[in-house]
């Protein structure tokens, strides 16, 4: 757990939303390990990864309030009373939001801009960390993919997650809110739903690994990726909300260590002592949405905010297979 | 008008959206004189430019639907009997999309959203031609801006076109829907909402030179702008339904005649024979949304579609205010 970092937001207000998911899960556990006064707002929308057992074991008393981030008359009193708020909320599905393009707006988008119109009105100084994803860029015209890439969402999450995170740079631009963007890459670690296949390729790996049975690698397994331990994750947006210097500015970020799916479908086996690996044709329905190799390149977030993820795939993913084996009720 | 290129549509059964508003209403108008059978959805939202008086003297019977482009039950029969989409409906204002963020998203991206669906559900093969707009671009970084250019909306108008702009191209390349996006700067022409000030800096200098009232420039006047005659643009409409390789494909279109906006205000005065110039600083809510000097490289749309502007301001601004003076009360 990223403590030292969260010890800077003692006594600080902070809101979290989507913070019963699995990475705002683990911001409030930081934060409140930290000192911080925490409230999290969570819609608890079925399969979007929130688990009210997330919070368990919290320093601290944590508010949790069940409201969707649209919701002004729910949200209007905390967003007045908050000092930083970290925008964790929405859908992270792909597939999801190709089979319900409208819903995913309303999730992604519509929510995001009635929630920045409320933080506009209610706490204009607001420091507000987004995360946003590396799904905006489409296929890599280059890698490792930066700020400069352009962006060319091959799914319809990409572009409503583009839609908020551009909202939040305008705000910043013309209100003076102190908001930033993380556009985040593959997240693995405790508190990720693992109960279905909607949160990504890491979380059903580890699934499979655990109940010893093959996971599955669409195509050749040769594309790349680049993993982030949440805890990591947890640091970075930690840090872009106290870095002077983040307000207005997105940042990509990524892992130096890059592996191959078959690669990294072997380090979860071996970390789970369980399990295999299987190659197998790609379902048309993932290919057309398939962005080949991705890896980002983390020099801006480096450089302004002075990250660098810490966590190699195997000691993360031997942490997070240890949490499952010893919360399996809660998970599994 | 470009009839030309319109009677490679005889016979088409071509739609509309926004077909009542500006540049909707001409290109209905040129299709419908080239033999298409012409079907015009249009919402009439007040202050968004559509006048029942826009299609007046049509050359054969045109269909208007009152009805919003996201209304799949109101347009599914269309939809499914469409062969040709230009899809023109939507909010142009930029200070109405600052003021009421979340209806210009309902109405450019959520209604959009929707009307894709429809159109992919109903009529997969259709060609698509949408109305894009240069404000996804923000302040340029180089000029010429060409299709390359990286896109920064700086107003939420230019974020919420971009959301429905990629959801075009996106279901081109997932579900082979022929769909291509032009990103118009610009347009002046007979058939603009002159009554107000919320369809851009064109119509209110013609209003204003009509009314022999002083045009406002704001700042120095010496931001340049390429404008295109609204014949120009439904001329480029039209190759881009009926190229066969403009599907899945972005055009930034512009004029190589770039003026300063005191030109253009001056050239407008020497049209109407009337009004004058003033120069006065910015007001503080337009400089914020301001991009500085703009104008577009064609150079893509001149290649694949085989389009040229052909109308320079002087001789579109002379037609312009003869429409209007020859019809004061639909307008006026």
């Amino acid at each position: 757990m990223p403590l030292l970092v969260a010890e800077a937001f003692a006594g600080c207000r902070c809101l979290v939303t989507g913070g019963l998911g699995f990475i705002g899960s683990n911001l409030a556990l930081a934060l409140s390990a930290g000192g911080a006064s925490v409230t999290v707002v969570d819609s608890l929308v079925p399969r979007h990864g929130g688990n009210r057992h997330n919070l368990d074991g919290a320093a601290g008393p944590i508010t949790i309030v069940e409201a969707d981030v649209g919701d002004a008359e729910a949200l209007r009193g905390i967003a007045a009373d908050t000092e930083i708020v970290f925008n964790l909320a929405g859908q992270v599905s792909h597939v999801d939001s190709m089979n319900d393009p409208l819903f995913d707006l309303d999730v992604n988008a519509r929510s995001q801009f009635a929630f920045l119109e409320l933080l506009r009105a209610e706490s204009p100084e607001a420091v507000v960390v987004y995360t946003s994803t590396r799904q905006v860029f489409g296929r890599p015209l280059y890698l490792p993919v930066d700020e400069e890439h352009p962006v060319a969402p091959v799914d319809v999450n990409g572009i409503t997650k583009l839609a908020a995170e551009q909202l939040h740079l305008l705000y910043a631009s013309l209100y003076g809110l102190r908001a930033s963007a993380v556009r985040l890459t593959n997240v693995y670690g405790p508190r990720q739903r693992l109960r279905d296949d909607f949160q990504g390729f890491l979380p059903i790996f580890v699934r499979r690994a655990l109940n010893d049975e093959a996971i599955t690698v669409f195509g050749d397994g040769r594309q790349e990726r680049d993993c982030l331990y949440v805890d990591d994750v947890v640091e970075c947006l930690l840090l872009a909300a106290s870095s002077p210097d983040a307000a207005g500015e997105v940042f990509t970020v990524g892992n130096d260590e890059r592996l191959s799916l078959f690669a990294i479908a072997e380090a979860v086996v071996a970390a789970a002592g369980g399990g295999s690996v299987d190659l197998v044709p790609w379902p048309p329905d993932r290919d057309a949405i398939d962005i080949g190799s991705y890896f980002g390149d983390a020099s801006k977030a480096k450089r302004v905010l002075g990250w660098a993820p810490r966590t190699v795939l195997a000691e993360g993913m031997a942490r997070t297979v240890a949490f499952y084996r010893s919360h399996t009720a809660q998970y599994r």
